[in-house]
């Protein structure tokens, strides 16, 4: 069986843990990285909990960190489920290229943080998602098969790509409108994978809530490019280390539902940039699937049989503070 | 006057130096990182060019390494200059947005690495920029100013970000067509700007050749979107380390040059993703001006007044090998 792994911070020290029950036993070692755990502290963490130790720490005394610390890489899937394709104006059907873009590693937040809207984002939208946490170091183009695939991929992590639609949609280029502080709520559980454990990446349940409605529900069977042919096309193109995260992209049930003519025309370079941001304010602002302030989204990753889980999250959406004096 | 930093590598280790006229000073220490040779280096140069050390070592017998190190952000401006805008079917003039994309680290080469093409990507492209170096560390909405810039940018490096135009356009997302492994020379010279050279920064002249034509020729006066203001949004988005890059876009005169109506085709969601990749080609393939294998590409940046150098970059096209076993 795997593990679920935890980074916390208790008595302002940060700590990695492994779950037993419903609590954490906390790891002796320090570990100032991701890719340093994965290195040097995943046999502690096996250790401890077949050792029978107690697990005394309950997760609520803890203030829950992302799992997946900084400096990483973050690369992302972009509409990588047919329902979601729909629902962004494009059509369902797999295209022919896995498309991929990247957050800033500063939007990492943990899985209770609060997300916070920067003001003048007014269509801030919510994407769950599956995060692979890369296992071995890739710096050159590699054999990567269903066979070897538990060598690439240490772990899994809940994660919900938080999107300004209203930055990414009118600027073309995405990096922006995803890369604002706490827009990558990530965690709780880094869920380490057993081998045998490896196909079941491919029948995962994902669910997400906004104030205890299901928006988005769904299963990693549905992903139209898959993790090994991800990865093997990503080793082709860069170098990526221990602890990267490799987002996998959203189902449908999102806030965003532009309809094609209206993406047509945001993305048409002859309509200018105020009229794209009114064209897509207009059709999406009688939404009421925006997030707004006050707002809990709340968002779980399991497998079908219940044995893998990678916890659930759970966010507040806040105004920003008063910006610092300019 | 500020200083001529080199990274290179003599005898199969990796080095730091300063250029005193065409010879390089060795430093005696040693720094695993640029972060780490801006934080504990710097002072080292200063004392040893102005002691008067002599300089032995030639620029040609050694291998020139990129000075900014993995792992490292990379924050790209784009079409950021009217003339590179109108010849990618774009309106000339200043957007309502400072667009950003980012290219992976893996891809900073040195300024003589050749660069491999894919053997997949027809339509290579060359598009010479001014990269910032950060030098201080942000992680909060900042008061970025022209009076503190200095304090922000530790250095100039010159770069090229190369591009596979029929992987970036078709795909629509920009990170990788612009990420495949030597597609980012970078250097030879990292520029270390005394606080009063800082305004130069809005008055070097950028040149790029294609076997010894005159491609590319610009001034960085001509910039859409100023170094100040862009990494004050920045600062506002995302976090940045001591070491990280940021460049700036690229002028009008690559390959590319797409007339407005294919780009509406390529960017409309409505026309499948092989009809765009038809429609780019018929409208490049005719172009002799794309990089084919030998090429070679010359880059230089200097300012107006000769007494900013941040070198000259000279960088073959050479086809990928034959790509590993799968």
């Amino acid at each position: 069986m795997g593990l679920q792994i935890i980074r916390f911070k208790q008595d302002n020290e940060e700590k990695w843990g492994v779950i037993k029950g419903h609590n954490i036993i906390a790891l002796p070692g320090t570990y100032s990285t991701l890719n340093q755990f994965l290195e040097e502290g995943v046999s502690e963490a096996h250790e401890l909990l077949e050792s029978g130790t107690e697990a005394h720490l309950s997760l609520d005394k803890v203030e829950i960190l992302s799992p997946v610390t900084t400096p990483a890489r973050i690369v992302c899937q972009g509409a990588n489920y047919s329902s979601h394709r729909e629902e962004s104006g494009l059509e369902a059907q797999r295209p022919p290229f896995n498309m991929f873009f990247s957050k800033a590693d500063s939007s990492l937040s943990g899985a209770y943080a609060d997300i916070v809207r920067p003001s003048h984002v007014k269509l801030l939208d919510y994407e769950i998602e599956l995060g692979l946490i890369i296992g071995k170091e890739i710096s050159a183009a590699s054999q990567i098969t269903e066979e070897n695939l538990h060598e690439y991929i240490a772990g899994l992590v809940l994660v919900n790509d938080v999107s300004a639609r209203d930055v990414q949609l009118p600027e073309g280029q995405w990096l922006k409108g995803k890369s604002y502080r706490t827009f990558c709520p990530t965690g709780p559980f880094l869920y380490l994978l057993d081998q045998e454990e490896i196909a079941q990446i491919h029948d995962l349940e994902l669910n997400l809530w906004v104030n205890d409605e299901l928006r988005q529900s769904a299963n990693t069977n549905q992903l139209l490019f898959k993790p090994t042919e991800t990865l093997a096309e990503l080793a082709d193109i860069m170098d990526l280390s221990v602890g990267d995260l490799v987002i996998t992209g959203t189902t449908g049930g999102v806030a965003l539902n532009v309809p094609s003519e209206v993406i047509n025309e945001i993305l048409n370079p002859f309509v200018p940039g105020n009229k794209k941001m009114e064209l897509l304010l207009d059709s999406q602002l009688k939404s009421d699937k925006y997030l707004s302030d006050g707002d809990v989204v709340r968002a779980e990753i399991k497998s079908s049989d219940g044995s893998i889980s990678l916890g659930v999250q759970q966010n507040k959406i806040v105004p920003e503070k008063a910006a610092v004096a300019k």
